[in-house]
């Protein structure tokens, strides 16, 4: 067995398709893809030269794949809740992005977003946002992996002041991109079928291309009404009637999508972001993700972004999303831990078309694995390590973190990002959002 | 001002009746009891030879009250989840109590529950359990407040044979633990309306008296339905009924509670314990809890035991709340952090009987105080203190803990517990536990 670095002694959950728990297991890494897993012999340590890393016991596992992120409003966590959405977006969010949302602030906020989400164990994300390419430039310095998409929407937005050039603007960006990094891969992002036009969906998806487009929709019952009074059909009906959804579109929320929305979806083939804790602190509702699942349907979890969901830790949404689903079902069988750890892993690269590259420890994939430690009193004693990810744990448990063979965390040191420079770049621009609101 | 200890240099969450948040603040601490608290003026600091604590800019707050625990039950953590109720009760958890909890390994047990609760926050816990004699031990042995509450059940359970003993045996312990540590309540905990006949419930809480009286009542549908048939009434209204409900009650659970069972809770001036992990997870329903704040009912927040809630961290259980209420009311301003807050801190202190001592950060009061580091990047920027603590903290951010006036955690030290020990322990029962299911 030849490797740079061998991750040993942990259990490893590899969330392959037969969901293998390796006890006292390992994994071989070389130039940045997995070479090898398997129960580890005892000699197998010192066949090569490479890097050991002894997990001390802890858990080996695929690194999260977070489906939905608005990385910049990192800058508005906890700005406002609790408050009814149009008051929250319309009196709390969308001044203060008018106001503070510069490629100067996104820069920042976003690497704040990537030492959270690494320090919580995610290596990959999908986001829509402005200034897209200053979010780009900041992933990329982090080291993590995203698919990153330019906003689109028929208002003034920062950074595209005529909202006509929004999809040109748009799609300059995903050439600029387009190969410029192995780890960045762009995307458009139209906001959702209400704040643009049909002509903008479609223009936008042919913008769009092979790449992935991505689209809130059917988040709220008022959107649903509005769309319904306004073009005579629900909203997923609406944007596959306007031949926007297929194996590249990611439609984000679908709380509202109901049996037959679901089957138009998988029809055609498009894939949904799950973000419970968005849609339950909002009120939203609760997405059918257990029938979506069912229809087969690649739902991934999303966090969402901070103005709303207030955290990037995909442990908090998993345990979330876990509980929703029963406690609406009444069936405590439903979502059970396996799904969940699927949903936070696998089925998210499936929703993202990146399956054959991420979301499992498996021969010959990227090498974007996380180790947990399970030495806290909060995780004993271990009976199964899946219940414990999805049940116990935390992002402050991550120990290790590895994303397309390079280390971004070791010991919980970030070793792509200078967070005390991050933070006081941040706390700049906080300081100012605090004193004008 | 004269003081042993001064805590500084932090936002304070006192949560007193107006929900004051201090910036820059201090809590000065003599003799066990806070007395003073504000904004620090420069000399402040320098007028006593006390200890002074720098917060480091975090958020001070009062210890959370958890009113719903079955401690010893850290030892199931996820050994069985993701199950419909009755085989987890009757194949899992049943058989495991049955085989594993002896006084023997009830004590370490325990104490990897109270190195989970000062590690997250808490310092008040109301628990109800078998082998409460050896919980009393090591919660008192780990310097934090409870009322610990002895079961009583109609089976043979775990330490009392004969089930015709139970009252008598639960009036012994309490007579025992009656004054013998200032930090232990002793209590007696029925365990449900259908586990105990009529006359074993009226004997629990004639023998209980002044103490509190804990019983789980109306956490499911079948168990209303067979009360109903069995009584004729509600569970709640049955035990009214029974003359088991007033101020010295806590009911736990309350998930099926109606309006008019919601009323006599009122009525009688009975206390009600939340705990919407474990309802969420079992699949048992969303308890009416905004309701019952409405009414003016002394609602807290309960984790309820590692078995089914995989977790006795606090920040979790709020989150939960917070958005659980939203998304159930269609509603984004119900449960707002500072109700959440309030439930998890001096709402849960009122049902206890103890918002004279405990609950706040006020003059007079118990050092019951937690100092939470806000570091890190999942905790930047902050804009309001409050959103944090319910939306984006986790028990992972506590820094320091007082319980009592005496420090129980310094820089997420444990001081009153040796975890090595209690890990050592708890390995050699949970290997046992593993190896035979």
């Amino acid at each position: 067995m030849d490797w740079d670095t061998l991750i040993h002694n942990g259990t490893v959950v590899t969330v392959n398709p037969d969901f293998d728990i390796i006890e006292n297991g390992f994994v071989a890494v070389k130039n940045g893809r997995i070479v090898d897993i398997g129960a580890l012999t005892p000699d197998a340590g010192r066949s090569a030269a490479g890097e050991c890393v002894d997990a001390g016991g802890g858990i080996v596992f695929p690194g999260f794949v977070n489906t939905h992120t608005h990385l910049p409003m990192t800058l508005f966590r906890g700005l406002a809740d609790d408050l009814p959405l149009m008051t929250w977006l319309q009196e709390h969010i969308f001044p203060a992005e008018e106001r503070y949302i510069t490629p100067g602030t996104v820069g920042p906020a976003t690497l704040l977003a990537c030492a959270e989400m690494i320090l919580s164990g995610t290596t990959t994300c999908c986001d829509g946002y402005f200034h897209e390419d200053a979010v780009a430039e900041a992933v990329d310095a982090a080291g993590i992996r995203a698919v990153l998409g330019q906003g689109v929407i028929d208002y003034p937005a920062p950074g595209v002041g005529d909202p006509s050039k929004n999809v040109d603007h748009a799609l300059a960006y995903t050439e600029k991109w387009r190969d410029r990094s192995p780890l960045i891969m762009p995307s458009i992002f139209c906001h959702s079928p209400y704040t643009c036009s049909p002509g903008t969906l479609r223009r936008a998806k042919k913008a769009a291309g092979d790449l992935i487009f991505q689209i809130h929709a059917a988040e709220t019952r008022p959107e649903c009404r509005r769309i319904q009074e306004e073009h005579g059909r629900s909203p997923i009906a609406y944007l596959d009637h306007l031949g926007v959804l297929d194996e590249r579109t990611l439609v984000v929320h679908a709380v509202w999508a109901d049996m037959e929305d679901i089957s138009i979806l998988n029809r055609r083939r498009a894939a949904a972001s799950h973000c419970p804790l968005s849609n339950m602190k909002l009120a939203g509702g609760i997405a059918q993700a257990v029938e979506m699942l069912r229809a087969g349907i690649p739902v991934g979890l999303g966090t969402d972004g901070c103005a709303s969901g207030n955290t990037l830790d995909m442990f908090r949404t998993m345990d979330m999303a876990a509980k929703l689903h029963k406690v609406a079902a009444s069936d405590p069988t439903v979502m059970d831990a396996r799904t969940i750890l699927e949903m936070a892993t696998i089925r998210g690269a499936e929703a993202l078309g990146l399956s054959d590259r991420i979301g499992s420890l498996e021969k010959g994939k990227s090498a974007d694995i996380v180790v947990l430690d399970t030495g806290s009193p909060h995780l004993q004693p271990m009976h199964r390590p899946e219940s414990h990810l999805v049940y116990s744990a935390g992002g402050a448990d991550v120990r290790d973190v590895m994303a397309a063979g390079r280390w971004v965390l070791r010991d919980r040191r970030l070793k792509t990002l200078h967070w005390p420079a991050i933070r006081d770049a941040v706390d700049g621009i906080a300081a100012s959002i605090s004193t004008n609101g």
